[in-house]
Protein backbone atom coordinates (compact mmCIF):
# COMPACT_ATOMS: atom_id res chain seq x y z
CA UNK A 1 0.00 0.00 0.00
CA UNK A 2 1.41 3.21 -1.19
CA UNK A 3 0.88 6.26 0.65
CA UNK A 4 1.80 9.65 -0.65
CA UNK A 5 1.94 12.75 1.59
CA UNK A 6 1.72 15.83 -1.05
CA UNK A 7 4.43 19.22 -0.09
CA UNK A 8 4.11 22.12 -1.51
CA UNK A 9 5.59 25.56 -0.82
CA UNK A 10 4.83 27.05 2.49
CA UNK A 11 3.00 23.81 3.84
CA UNK A 12 2.77 23.07 7.60
CA UNK A 13 5.23 21.02 8.85
CA UNK A 14 3.04 19.21 11.48
CA UNK A 15 -0.10 18.94 8.92
CA UNK A 16 2.56 16.60 7.07
CA UNK A 17 4.47 14.85 9.83
CA UNK A 18 1.12 14.22 11.94
CA UNK A 19 -0.25 11.74 9.50
CA UNK A 20 3.57 10.01 8.90
CA UNK A 21 3.91 9.66 11.96
CA UNK A 22 1.18 7.31 12.60
CA UNK A 23 -0.89 6.31 9.62
CA UNK A 24 2.59 5.92 7.85
CA UNK A 25 3.21 3.10 10.42
CA UNK A 26 0.92 0.76 8.95
CA UNK A 27 2.55 -2.45 7.99
CA UNK A 28 3.59 -3.10 4.74
CA UNK A 29 2.39 0.45 3.60
CA UNK A 30 5.36 2.36 2.11
CA UNK A 31 4.99 6.27 2.54
CA UNK A 32 6.30 8.86 -0.13
CA UNK A 33 6.05 12.53 -0.02
CA UNK A 34 6.25 14.07 -3.52
CA UNK A 35 5.60 17.06 -5.01
CA UNK A 36 5.69 18.98 -8.18
CA UNK A 37 9.31 18.71 -8.61
CA UNK A 38 12.13 16.74 -5.88
CA UNK A 39 14.01 18.14 -3.53
CA UNK A 40 13.78 20.51 -0.78
CA UNK A 41 10.27 21.82 0.06
CA UNK A 42 9.98 24.91 2.25
CA UNK A 43 7.37 24.66 5.65
CA UNK A 44 5.33 28.61 6.05
CA UNK A 45 8.22 29.28 8.96
CA UNK A 46 11.34 29.45 5.64
CA UNK A 47 12.93 27.73 8.83
CA UNK A 48 12.74 24.06 7.78
CA UNK A 49 12.22 21.73 4.14
CA UNK A 50 11.13 18.59 4.03
CA UNK A 51 12.30 16.64 0.81
CA UNK A 52 10.02 15.61 -1.89
CA UNK A 53 11.51 12.22 -3.20
CA UNK A 54 8.95 11.54 -5.74
CA UNK A 55 7.28 14.35 -8.34
CA UNK A 56 3.76 14.10 -8.64
CA UNK A 57 3.90 12.41 -12.34
CA UNK A 58 6.29 9.49 -10.58
CA UNK A 59 3.47 9.02 -8.44
CA UNK A 60 0.09 8.63 -10.22
CA UNK A 61 -1.59 5.76 -8.16
CA UNK A 62 -1.28 6.31 -4.47
CA UNK A 63 -3.60 3.47 -2.19
CA UNK A 64 -3.62 6.79 0.46
CA UNK A 65 -3.55 10.75 -0.34
CA UNK A 66 -2.36 13.02 2.29
CA UNK A 67 -2.77 16.55 1.51
CA UNK A 68 -1.45 18.75 4.55
CA UNK A 69 -2.17 22.47 4.92
CA UNK A 70 -0.57 25.67 5.05
CA UNK A 71 -0.64 29.61 4.21
CA UNK A 72 1.10 27.73 0.82
CA UNK A 73 -2.37 25.96 0.19
CA UNK A 74 -3.58 30.09 -1.41
CA UNK A 75 -1.67 29.85 -3.92
CA UNK A 76 -1.97 26.24 -4.74
CA UNK A 77 -6.23 26.67 -5.46
CA UNK A 78 -5.34 27.60 -8.38
CA UNK A 79 -2.50 25.42 -9.43
CA UNK A 80 -4.15 23.24 -12.20
CA UNK A 81 -1.18 20.91 -11.70
CA UNK A 82 -1.63 20.05 -8.13
CA UNK A 83 -5.33 20.11 -8.48
CA UNK A 84 -4.74 17.78 -11.87
CA UNK A 85 -2.83 15.55 -9.72
CA UNK A 86 -5.38 15.44 -7.02
CA UNK A 87 -8.51 14.49 -9.61
CA UNK A 88 -6.25 12.06 -10.90
CA UNK A 89 -5.09 10.27 -7.71
CA UNK A 90 -8.18 10.39 -6.82
CA UNK A 91 -9.92 8.12 -8.98
CA UNK A 92 -7.98 5.27 -7.88
CA UNK A 93 -7.23 5.83 -4.25
CA UNK A 94 -8.82 3.83 -1.56
CA UNK A 95 -8.33 6.96 0.92
CA UNK A 96 -7.99 10.56 -0.02
CA UNK A 97 -7.11 12.76 3.18
CA UNK A 98 -6.58 15.78 4.42
CA UNK A 99 -5.41 17.96 6.96
CA UNK A 100 -6.09 21.58 8.26
CA UNK A 101 -6.70 23.97 4.68
CA UNK A 102 -5.21 20.68 2.81
CA UNK A 103 -9.22 20.28 2.47
CA UNK A 104 -9.80 23.32 0.69
CA UNK A 105 -7.70 22.04 -1.74
CA UNK A 106 -9.15 18.89 -2.41
CA UNK A 107 -12.37 21.16 -2.43
CA UNK A 108 -11.08 23.18 -4.81
CA UNK A 109 -10.14 20.21 -7.12
CA UNK A 110 -13.72 19.50 -6.80
CA UNK A 111 -13.72 16.30 -4.73
CA UNK A 112 -15.28 17.22 -1.52
CA UNK A 113 -18.85 18.71 -3.33
CA UNK A 114 -21.80 17.86 -1.13
CA UNK A 115 -19.48 16.24 1.39
CA UNK A 116 -19.33 16.39 4.77
CA UNK A 117 -15.91 18.14 5.53
CA UNK A 118 -13.76 19.60 8.22
CA UNK A 119 -10.44 22.35 8.45
CA UNK A 120 -8.87 24.54 10.25
CA UNK A 121 -11.63 26.45 12.44
CA UNK A 122 -10.28 29.44 10.48
CA UNK A 123 -11.02 27.75 7.19
CA UNK A 124 -14.56 26.59 7.71
CA UNK A 125 -16.74 29.21 6.08
CA UNK A 126 -14.48 29.07 2.73
CA UNK A 127 -14.68 25.64 3.02
CA UNK A 128 -18.37 25.67 2.37
CA UNK A 129 -18.14 27.91 -0.33
CA UNK A 130 -16.08 25.00 -1.86
CA UNK A 131 -18.99 23.22 -1.85
CA UNK A 132 -18.21 21.12 1.09
CA UNK A 133 -20.56 21.02 4.18
CA UNK A 134 -18.09 21.77 6.89
CA UNK A 135 -18.64 20.30 10.36
CA UNK A 136 -17.03 20.96 14.11
CA UNK A 137 -15.89 17.71 14.00
CA UNK A 138 -11.80 16.86 14.93
CA UNK A 139 -11.65 14.13 12.42
CA UNK A 140 -14.40 13.63 9.10
CA UNK A 141 -15.35 10.69 7.71
CA UNK A 142 -17.26 11.18 4.42
CA UNK A 143 -16.72 7.74 2.67
CA UNK A 144 -13.32 7.52 1.29
CA UNK A 145 -12.66 11.02 2.23
CA UNK A 146 -11.50 11.75 5.70
CA UNK A 147 -10.56 15.31 6.92
CA UNK A 148 -8.91 17.01 9.71
CA UNK A 149 -9.32 19.88 11.00
CA UNK A 150 -5.90 22.27 11.94
CA UNK A 151 -2.54 21.03 11.93
CA UNK A 152 -2.13 18.94 15.37
CA UNK A 153 -5.47 16.89 14.42
CA UNK A 154 -3.29 15.56 11.88
CA UNK A 155 -2.12 12.74 14.32
CA UNK A 156 -6.01 12.36 15.37
CA UNK A 157 -6.46 11.73 11.75
CA UNK A 158 -3.45 9.13 11.12
CA UNK A 159 -4.41 6.88 14.29
CA UNK A 160 -8.11 6.95 13.40
CA UNK A 161 -7.39 5.85 9.93
CA UNK A 162 -4.69 3.07 10.55
CA UNK A 163 -7.26 1.94 13.45
CA UNK A 164 -9.80 1.80 10.69
CA UNK A 165 -7.39 0.04 8.07
CA UNK A 166 -5.60 -2.12 10.34
CA UNK A 167 -7.47 -2.68 13.23
CA UNK A 168 -7.50 -1.08 16.98
CA UNK A 169 -4.59 -3.27 18.28
CA UNK A 170 -2.38 -1.96 15.58
CA UNK A 171 -2.89 1.68 16.26
CA UNK A 172 -3.10 1.39 20.01
CA UNK A 173 0.31 0.33 19.47
CA UNK A 174 1.60 3.26 17.37
CA UNK A 175 -0.13 5.68 19.78
CA UNK A 176 1.88 3.82 22.51
CA UNK A 177 5.38 4.12 20.33
CA UNK A 178 4.59 7.46 20.19
CA UNK A 179 3.56 8.08 23.66
CA UNK A 180 0.50 9.89 22.41
CA UNK A 181 -1.02 10.54 26.03
CA UNK A 182 -0.91 14.75 25.22
CA UNK A 183 -1.18 16.81 28.31
CA UNK A 184 -1.15 20.29 26.55
CA UNK A 185 -0.49 22.85 29.43
CA UNK A 186 -3.37 24.86 28.20
CA UNK A 187 -6.90 24.57 27.22
CA UNK A 188 -6.85 26.90 24.13
CA UNK A 189 -6.36 24.80 21.24
CA UNK A 190 -10.10 25.50 19.71
CA UNK A 191 -12.56 29.03 19.18
CA UNK A 192 -14.50 27.13 21.64
CA UNK A 193 -12.16 27.07 24.43
CA UNK A 194 -9.49 29.45 23.93
CA UNK A 195 -9.83 33.27 25.16
CA UNK A 196 -11.88 35.05 22.71
CA UNK A 197 -10.03 38.29 22.23
CA UNK A 198 -6.92 35.37 20.52
CA UNK A 199 -9.63 34.10 18.49
CA UNK A 200 -11.19 37.60 16.98
CA UNK A 201 -7.41 38.77 16.52
CA UNK A 202 -6.86 35.78 14.21
CA UNK A 203 -10.26 35.78 12.50
CA UNK A 204 -9.61 39.58 11.71
CA UNK A 205 -5.97 39.44 10.33
CA UNK A 206 -5.92 35.68 8.68
CA UNK A 207 -7.25 35.53 5.04
CA UNK A 208 -6.84 32.44 3.44
CA UNK A 209 -8.06 33.11 -0.05
CA UNK B 1 17.15 33.92 20.20
CA UNK B 2 18.16 31.23 18.16
CA UNK B 3 16.92 27.69 18.81
CA UNK B 4 19.29 24.83 16.67
CA UNK B 5 17.36 21.09 16.81
CA UNK B 6 19.64 18.99 16.27
CA UNK B 7 19.20 16.28 13.60
CA UNK B 8 20.72 12.75 12.89
CA UNK B 9 20.28 10.07 11.03
CA UNK B 10 17.46 7.53 12.34
CA UNK B 11 15.88 10.56 14.48
CA UNK B 12 12.40 10.65 14.70
CA UNK B 13 10.71 13.44 12.87
CA UNK B 14 7.54 13.77 15.23
CA UNK B 15 10.28 14.82 18.03
CA UNK B 16 11.59 17.25 16.18
CA UNK B 17 8.88 19.02 14.33
CA UNK B 18 6.61 18.56 17.39
CA UNK B 19 8.75 21.76 18.72
CA UNK B 20 9.45 22.88 15.88
CA UNK B 21 6.02 23.73 15.63
CA UNK B 22 4.89 25.42 18.93
CA UNK B 23 8.54 26.77 20.56
CA UNK B 24 9.90 27.32 17.15
CA UNK B 25 6.66 30.25 16.95
CA UNK B 26 8.64 32.02 19.43
CA UNK B 27 8.23 35.49 18.66
CA UNK B 28 11.95 36.95 17.83
CA UNK B 29 12.85 33.09 17.50
CA UNK B 30 14.79 31.40 14.59
CA UNK B 31 15.30 28.19 14.32
CA UNK B 32 17.31 26.07 12.76
CA UNK B 33 18.17 22.68 12.28
CA UNK B 34 21.62 21.85 12.77
CA UNK B 35 23.56 18.17 11.93
CA UNK B 36 27.33 17.32 11.38
CA UNK B 37 26.71 17.89 7.79
CA UNK B 38 24.11 19.83 5.64
CA UNK B 39 21.72 18.61 3.83
CA UNK B 40 18.87 15.84 3.65
CA UNK B 41 18.72 13.63 6.94
CA UNK B 42 16.80 10.59 6.63
CA UNK B 43 14.28 9.94 9.59
CA UNK B 44 13.90 6.26 11.30
CA UNK B 45 11.27 5.09 8.68
CA UNK B 46 13.89 6.08 5.83
CA UNK B 47 10.79 7.54 4.31
CA UNK B 48 11.39 10.94 4.90
CA UNK B 49 14.04 13.41 4.93
CA UNK B 50 14.68 16.92 6.78
CA UNK B 51 17.08 19.65 5.18
CA UNK B 52 20.18 20.08 8.09
CA UNK B 53 20.68 23.89 7.01
CA UNK B 54 23.50 24.59 9.01
CA UNK B 55 26.45 22.15 10.46
CA UNK B 56 26.82 21.99 14.25
CA UNK B 57 30.03 23.88 14.00
CA UNK B 58 28.16 26.75 12.29
CA UNK B 59 25.94 27.16 15.37
CA UNK B 60 27.88 27.38 18.37
CA UNK B 61 26.27 29.12 20.60
CA UNK B 62 22.00 28.44 20.19
CA UNK B 63 19.99 30.17 23.00
CA UNK B 64 18.23 26.82 22.59
CA UNK B 65 19.21 23.09 21.87
CA UNK B 66 16.80 21.05 21.20
CA UNK B 67 17.64 16.76 20.71
CA UNK B 68 15.18 14.72 19.26
CA UNK B 69 14.85 11.27 20.25
CA UNK B 70 14.69 7.95 17.76
CA UNK B 71 16.30 4.48 17.13
CA UNK B 72 19.41 6.61 15.54
CA UNK B 73 20.45 7.80 19.16
CA UNK B 74 22.38 4.36 19.66
CA UNK B 75 25.02 4.85 17.60
CA UNK B 76 25.17 8.77 18.84
CA UNK B 77 25.74 8.16 21.86
CA UNK B 78 29.28 7.26 21.24
CA UNK B 79 29.78 9.79 18.88
CA UNK B 80 32.12 12.43 20.69
CA UNK B 81 31.14 15.16 17.27
CA UNK B 82 27.54 14.78 18.36
CA UNK B 83 28.13 14.96 22.43
CA UNK B 84 31.12 17.35 22.13
CA UNK B 85 29.06 19.78 20.56
CA UNK B 86 26.04 19.17 23.00
CA UNK B 87 28.39 20.14 26.05
CA UNK B 88 30.20 23.20 24.46
CA UNK B 89 26.41 24.37 22.68
CA UNK B 90 25.00 23.83 26.76
CA UNK B 91 27.77 26.28 28.76
CA UNK B 92 26.15 29.32 26.95
CA UNK B 93 22.81 27.85 25.91
CA UNK B 94 19.63 29.11 28.17
CA UNK B 95 17.80 26.23 28.17
CA UNK B 96 19.06 22.52 26.97
CA UNK B 97 15.78 20.12 25.94
CA UNK B 98 15.24 16.99 24.65
CA UNK B 99 11.80 14.79 23.68
CA UNK B 100 12.00 10.86 23.91
CA UNK B 101 15.20 9.42 23.87
CA UNK B 102 17.19 12.53 22.98
CA UNK B 103 17.37 12.77 27.01
CA UNK B 104 20.10 9.71 26.62
CA UNK B 105 21.95 11.94 24.16
CA UNK B 106 22.11 15.07 26.76
CA UNK B 107 23.00 12.63 29.71
CA UNK B 108 25.69 10.64 27.47
CA UNK B 109 27.07 13.92 27.18
CA UNK B 110 27.24 14.10 31.25
CA UNK B 111 24.82 17.43 31.28
CA UNK B 112 21.79 15.03 33.37
CA UNK B 113 24.06 13.95 35.95
CA UNK B 114 21.79 13.70 39.11
CA UNK B 115 19.17 16.22 37.35
CA UNK B 116 15.25 15.05 37.20
CA UNK B 117 14.37 14.17 33.53
CA UNK B 118 12.08 11.73 31.44
CA UNK B 119 12.52 10.08 28.51
CA UNK B 120 10.17 7.86 25.84
CA UNK B 121 8.85 5.25 28.55
CA UNK B 122 11.26 2.07 27.34
CA UNK B 123 14.50 4.60 27.90
CA UNK B 124 13.60 5.48 31.67
CA UNK B 125 15.86 2.39 32.93
CA UNK B 126 18.64 3.66 30.93
CA UNK B 127 18.59 7.32 31.52
CA UNK B 128 19.19 6.13 35.54
CA UNK B 129 22.21 3.78 34.14
CA UNK B 130 23.28 7.25 32.62
CA UNK B 131 23.37 9.32 35.56
CA UNK B 132 19.98 10.66 35.46
CA UNK B 133 17.01 10.63 37.57
CA UNK B 134 14.17 9.79 35.98
CA UNK B 135 10.05 10.62 36.50
CA UNK B 136 7.41 9.32 34.56
CA UNK B 137 5.93 13.17 34.22
CA UNK B 138 5.49 14.07 30.36
CA UNK B 139 7.65 17.51 30.54
CA UNK B 140 10.24 17.78 33.02
CA UNK B 141 12.39 21.21 34.55
CA UNK B 142 15.59 21.34 36.12
CA UNK B 143 16.89 23.91 36.30
CA UNK B 144 17.37 24.78 32.57
CA UNK B 145 16.93 21.27 31.57
CA UNK B 146 13.55 20.34 29.87
CA UNK B 147 13.07 16.58 28.94
CA UNK B 148 9.70 15.45 27.06
CA UNK B 149 8.59 11.44 27.26
CA UNK B 150 8.13 9.73 23.81
CA UNK B 151 7.66 11.59 20.77
CA UNK B 152 4.30 13.27 20.73
CA UNK B 153 5.10 14.75 23.87
CA UNK B 154 7.65 17.26 21.92
CA UNK B 155 4.43 19.16 21.53
CA UNK B 156 3.20 19.81 25.10
CA UNK B 157 7.13 20.45 25.87
CA UNK B 158 7.30 23.42 22.94
CA UNK B 159 4.17 24.84 24.22
CA UNK B 160 5.24 24.74 27.76
CA UNK B 161 8.52 26.24 27.09
CA UNK B 162 7.19 28.86 25.04
CA UNK B 163 4.27 29.94 27.86
CA UNK B 164 7.29 29.93 30.06
CA UNK B 165 9.81 32.37 28.15
CA UNK B 166 6.88 34.43 26.28
CA UNK B 167 3.83 34.18 28.57
CA UNK B 168 0.63 31.93 28.78
CA UNK B 169 -0.85 34.12 26.21
CA UNK B 170 1.44 33.82 23.29
CA UNK B 171 1.34 29.49 24.33
CA UNK B 172 -2.17 29.72 24.00
CA UNK B 173 -2.22 31.58 20.62
CA UNK B 174 0.35 28.71 19.41
CA UNK B 175 -1.89 26.01 20.61
CA UNK B 176 -5.12 27.90 19.05
CA UNK B 177 -3.35 28.40 15.43
CA UNK B 178 -1.93 24.22 15.39
CA UNK B 179 -5.72 23.66 16.55
CA UNK B 180 -4.11 21.15 19.55
CA UNK B 181 -6.93 19.96 21.24
CA UNK B 182 -6.33 16.11 21.09
CA UNK B 183 -8.79 13.70 20.53
CA UNK B 184 -7.01 10.45 20.37
CA UNK B 185 -9.30 7.66 18.97
CA UNK B 186 -7.87 5.16 21.60
CA UNK B 187 -6.59 5.83 25.38
CA UNK B 188 -3.50 3.58 25.48
CA UNK B 189 -0.79 6.65 24.86
CA UNK B 190 1.36 5.39 27.89
CA UNK B 191 2.24 1.85 29.54
CA UNK B 192 -0.03 2.76 32.32
CA UNK B 193 -2.62 2.65 29.81
CA UNK B 194 -2.25 0.76 26.87
CA UNK B 195 -2.97 -3.11 26.81
CA UNK B 196 -0.27 -5.08 28.86
CA UNK B 197 0.51 -7.52 26.03
CA UNK B 198 1.20 -4.65 23.84
CA UNK B 199 3.26 -2.80 26.81
CA UNK B 200 5.44 -6.40 27.54
CA UNK B 201 5.63 -6.91 23.59
CA UNK B 202 7.61 -3.89 23.06
CA UNK B 203 10.07 -4.40 26.39
CA UNK B 204 11.02 -7.28 25.05
CA UNK B 205 11.82 -6.31 21.92
CA UNK B 206 12.88 -3.15 21.88
CA UNK B 207 16.63 -2.25 22.01
CA UNK B 208 17.99 1.22 22.99
CA UNK B 209 21.62 0.77 23.66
Amino acid sequence: MQIAIVLYDSFTALDAVGPYETLGRLPGAQTVFVAEHTGPVRADTGNLALMADRTLAEVPNPDIVVVPGGPGQIPQMDNEALLGWLRAADRSSTWTTSVCTGSLLLAAAGLLDGRRATSHWLALDLLKRYGAEPTGERVVFDGKYVTAAGVSSGIDMGLTLLGRIAGDERAQAVQLMTEYDPQPPYDAGSPQKAPAHLVEEFRTTVTLR
